[in-house]
């Protein structure tokens, strides 16, 4: 993960230079709150299945630095005062405190931007057909029938109680969506064949069902000095999770399962899915 | 235009159709921004430079609707109290005051997302690689390096005296770049030559200045009512535009030789642009 963590590093420093004039302060935010910092996740996922299908691996940092831009979009006009409110992110200040929250929506916006406008250009795939199903799908995964969906019932449900497919499906929208498109997005880039694609996707769907309940444990159980996050946030603010529907035991057991099942889904794909197997058992047994 | 304010509006429609769900709440808010309101400019401007290469109207309307929803969200963001925080907006509430903040940074994100994933998708154009230009091009339009971009210098050089090369460079960047990118698009759309495409964005580049020196204008001699907006902002927030820099007579003369100098760059496309040439001149002497 190191590995790729440094590629998509690069990529980043390249698809998003500082510039000169008075806008140099919303590049400086953009830059702040994409470079440096997190799992990758997502970046990972994009350059190991795209590795799958043999696709370049140029072409495919693009792709997980345009999904890590879209990422932190998220997280800066999440940790709004507005929305979540939260002052610390990834071990720093968020952005709305190290800049401030006009700067913050703005960087927020022009990363999502960014994001879609790099998918689009040329050098992401010498096929267009393939560079506008990168976008659709963004769009669709990170929309209103996504991720921003998935933040809405987030602040519409705060305080209620839900049952267990409420909670799956918000999660599904808030994180799952985005986790699913990182994986069908090396599938995308690979042109791979209706059925793998599906494979992918479905990997990719468990996966992310499995990475937002270990999220959710670590936020009960964990410590802000392993995950640079504030803790506790979930309960004290009357947020549904898998914790709360089952109980930690419950939960935990859950994702196993879940993180198992993801694995499953790449039969076929041999040693070359190693890495993706191995990700499946690491999102459920991480601390931060 | 009022033929075809109806036909984006109904394009936005379908586009945006209610849901269901806890969600509910984020795709009303993006309608309530959306839709029945504004002059539609941007629309109005794809439609009838798509129409001078022969585009399918229908194909011209999704795009459109694209450019409108990025106009929108543009607004929903640039009310918020954290920007220039204003009450109202089209005559009726802001969205953050209609809904919640929240919601409105929410929607305003969902729009944007919703812009590019209407661009990308198969109906938009047979051709993938118009549609990945018709992205790309709205990226940097409205990216850092565009609007947002605009935006943060606005912010940054809030009660600054600034000189007219750098009014210009503002405001080209802030709104020029979005509306400029509106003509371009229908000759995207359209497939049209090198030399055609360059005449028509140098009408938008002109055209877009025009236009933002008349919105100055009209800031300081519009009422709310004929507007709906909150008038003499830019005076109290120590905004620098051309009608500061220059007055309002010099400002008022500098527009108008704009607009002569956007309907001249269309020479060759004969009676197809008259109503582009119109629309030239109704820029600059528009009351609302």
């Amino acid at each position: 993960m190191a590995r790729i963590a440094g590629i998509v590093e690069n990529a980043l420093e390249t698809l998003l230079p500082p510039v000169d004039g008075a806008e140099a302060r919303l590049v400086e935010a953009m830059r702040y709150a994409t470079l440096g910092g997190g799992k990758r996740l997502r970046a990972f996922l994009v350059m190991e299945t795209a590795n799958l299908f043999s696709v370049s691996e140029t072409c495919a940092a693009r792709v997980a630095a345009s999904v890590e831009m879209l990422h932190a979009y998220s997280l800066v006009h999440d940790d709004l005062p507005a929305m979540d409110d939260d002052d610390l992110r990834r071990g720093k200040p968020s952005t709305h405190k190290a800049f401030d929250e006009a700067t913050a929506i703005l960087a927020g916006d022009a990363l999502q931007t960014r994001a879609f406008e790099v998918l689009a250009e040329h050098d992401t795939h010498s096929d267009p057909e393939a560079r506008c199903e990168l976008v659709a799908a963004l769009g669709a995964a990170s929309g209103a029938r996504g991720m921003a969906g998935g933040q809405m019932i987030d602040m519409v449900t705060e305080g209620q109680v839900l049952d267990g497919p409420a909670v799956t499906r918000l999660q599904a929208l808030k994180t799952g969506r985005l986790i699913q498109y990182s994986a069908e997005a090396g599938a995308i880039l690979g042109r791979a064949p209706y059925r793998q694609r599906h494979q992918i996707v479905a990997f990719g769907r468990d996966l992310g069902a499995a990475f937002q309940i270990a999220d959710d444990l670590l936020d009960v159980e964990g410590t802000a000095e392993e995950t640079g996050k504030t803790m506790g946030k979930d309960a004290a603010a009357g947020k549904a999770t898998m914790v709360s529907v089952l109980g930690p035991e419950l939960a935990r057991s859950h994702a196993d399962m879940l993180a198992r099942q993801a694995a499953d889904h790449l039969e076929g794909f041999g040693e070359r899915a190693a890495l993706l197997r191995a990700l499946a058992a690491f999102v459920v047994e991480r601390r931060s």
